[in-house]
């Protein structure tokens, strides 16, 4: 995970979230272990067994880590220990009467979506007059705008994802099922320093055209379309790649649908301004495909945050009126899927500036042909 | 993950369960992804990207796994599947307005503790006449007593940690730091089949004084104790084994503390027999080891269940009036703690039956010395 970020930046992501919580109504937030509390402070118990650790946020007042006695050495040692303080339950004490009594007899706070059904439970039960939120639906945008050393992160994650697409290229497909290939781009992924491996799809054929696909037993032909899509962790932060190739030279038609999903993703890149509502990014890449005759065969958003997490809001996707704004990070991977014949998909990571988009990935986008 | 049990099996789990609930004075209970799903129906998403996935489980009626619509196919595949009906919810369905109508107007639901706040909030919202309390909680006995399937994978995972104290005592612990042997033994675990390290503690000299030193920077020096205590899960079940070692001969101080531990180990062990409460096994091994002197040494609980988690009830601890069932199966690891001296501890997991207790672990449990 990513902790070599300066004790200030902690400090100003701890300010940026109790503002966050108090312009959204809320008293504070309430994050227990899991990417937010390391994107907050830092911190990641070396050895959770489950025991009540918790990040206090509130408007008013220093942010407080609760931690069992016998994580408090090295919770002090955190990289964003400096802008908290840190305090210790002992075993056998309550942890969240504790609790309770930092946030008050009553209030409404964000809770981390990931946090245990047992903790937030018995903190309702400690702390009745609280009421609860989850932190993604209270402030879905507290995490999407990412400062100038997550953007880094993300750029060296969508460089290794490049290097990646680049090996998979020199790979055989035909004659090989889309479990082995699959298998192959889990290898590169790790190889080129993803931590976790999210996802190898390898859709042959008809698998191509459902977008669900992952990667089966069909043997891969020559003469077949084959989306590749893989994504994963590298250094705490996601790539997320989507090609599609050919095995041998392609068909005038296959050609002429890759060409409009290209035209759709480039049309989505061009939306991409500060201001744009997320579904702007999604329209702008369906109407291209609708003008192209092919509209019915869109199945899926045309993309999603990316951060810590490998999908995370925003969601560019009809409905989502969210403005974009310089620091956001997302996907865009609009895809055309003919049932029983073949899909299309061409995904990147790009980022919102001051001046439009900038794509991440840098790998080609053209229709590749493997052997 | 322990998949490979027959479909009978899962079905006697889902109805343990579901009397197990109504017993506690449950309307049923309410299980997303983590090891109580796998344990009661043998599913775990492929994929999991957070979308709703629950499986509830009530007195009346048959067992339901609700899945996103990408994940039917698979859940239908589930070792379990024929003992549950399997619903999917589409995209953009709501998956928390679905399961409140399973759940009915009102009723008291177990949870499991690992489910989601952001899941558990939106169910409270859907179905504001239900409440919650978490599984653990509400049914601590549930995964506590094991069925043969369970014990036999407890007995194969002791028999690898078994392996691995074998090759530990033929490393070389002189000159090289905790961190280097602590690598070796989390090395050897997976080695004997572990897919999950959960620890490898080594605490050579004052460092074994304190039980929640994990391993450090200190070099191992001849004449050393050194507190060895190693867990992980192997085909999903969990295994630990703790035991304490001298680099070179140990003195007859040494020698006597370490024998007292291993006799209050022994007496823990003979407490065991159906009907005994937990705290009675913590008693006899503190008997032991407060009648030899050592009383204001012990600083932990005397063990814990184990299962498909490394740590889970029931708790062998003063206070813990549960009696013991045959099936249970639980850490015995007392230790003494010398401060600014040295640690002993000594675990092994046992399992309560119809006779008394039965060791799953083998390897040998008397002061081993190393170079």
């Amino acid at each position: 995970m990513a902790t070599s970020m300066s004790a200030e930046g902690y400090g100003r992501r701890l300010t940026r979230a109790a503002r966050a919580a108090e312009d959204a109504g809320l008293a504070g937030m309430i994050v227990t272990p899991g990417p937010l509390m390391v994107w907050l402070c830092g911190y990641t118990p070396a050895r959770f067994r489950g025991l009540m650790t918790a990040l206090v946020v509130t408007a008013q007042g220093q942010p407080r880590l609760l931690v069992p006695v016998a994580e408090e050495a090295a919770a002090e040692q955190a990289a964003g220990a400096d802008a908290l303080s840190v305090a210790a339950w002992a075993e056998g004490a309550d942890p969240y009467g504790l609790l309770a009594k930092w946030l008050g007899q009553e209030g409404r706070y964000g809770v981390s979506d990931m946090t245990w059904a047992r903790d937030l439970l018995a903190l309702q039960r400690a702390a009745p007059g609280t009421s609860y939120l989850a932190v993604t639906e209270a402030l879905p945008m507290l995490r999407a705008v990412k400062d100038t050393f997550e953007v880094e992160r993300l750029a060296a994650a969508a460089a290794a994802s490049d290097a990646v697409y680049e090996a998979v290229l020199g790979l055989r497909f035909a004659g090989r099922r889309e479990s082995e290939v699959a298998s192959d781009v889990a290898r590169l992924l790790a190889e080129n320093g993803h931590e976790v491996v999210a996802f190898a799809v390898v859709g042959s054929g008809a698998n191509g055209a459902d977008p669900r696909h992952e990667a089966g037993d069909r043997v891969i032909g020559s003469g077949d379309m084959v989306v590749l899509d893989f994504a994963g962790l590298r250094d705490g932060y996601g790539s997320n790649t989507g090609r599609t190739v050919h095995v041998g030279p392609p068909s005038p038609e296959e050609r002429k649908v890759h060409e409009v999903v290209r035209e759709a993703q480039q049309a989505a890149f061009e939306a991409v301004r500060p201001g744009a509502a997320c579904q702007e990014i999604d329209r702008a890449a369906r109407r291209v495909i609708k003008a192209a005759g092919y509209g019915e065969y869109v199945t899926h958003r045309t993309g999603r945050g990316i951060g810590a997490l490998t999908h995370e809001p925003p969601f560019l996707v009809e409905g989502e009126q969210l403005p974009l704004v310089p620091g956001m990070c997302f996907s865009i991977e609009p895809g055309i899927y003919l049932p029983g014949r073949f899909g299309v998909r061409i995904g990147d990571i790009v980022t919102c500036t001051e001046t439009g988009g900038r794509w991440l990935n840098a790998s080609d986008r053209g229709l590749g042909v493997v052997e």
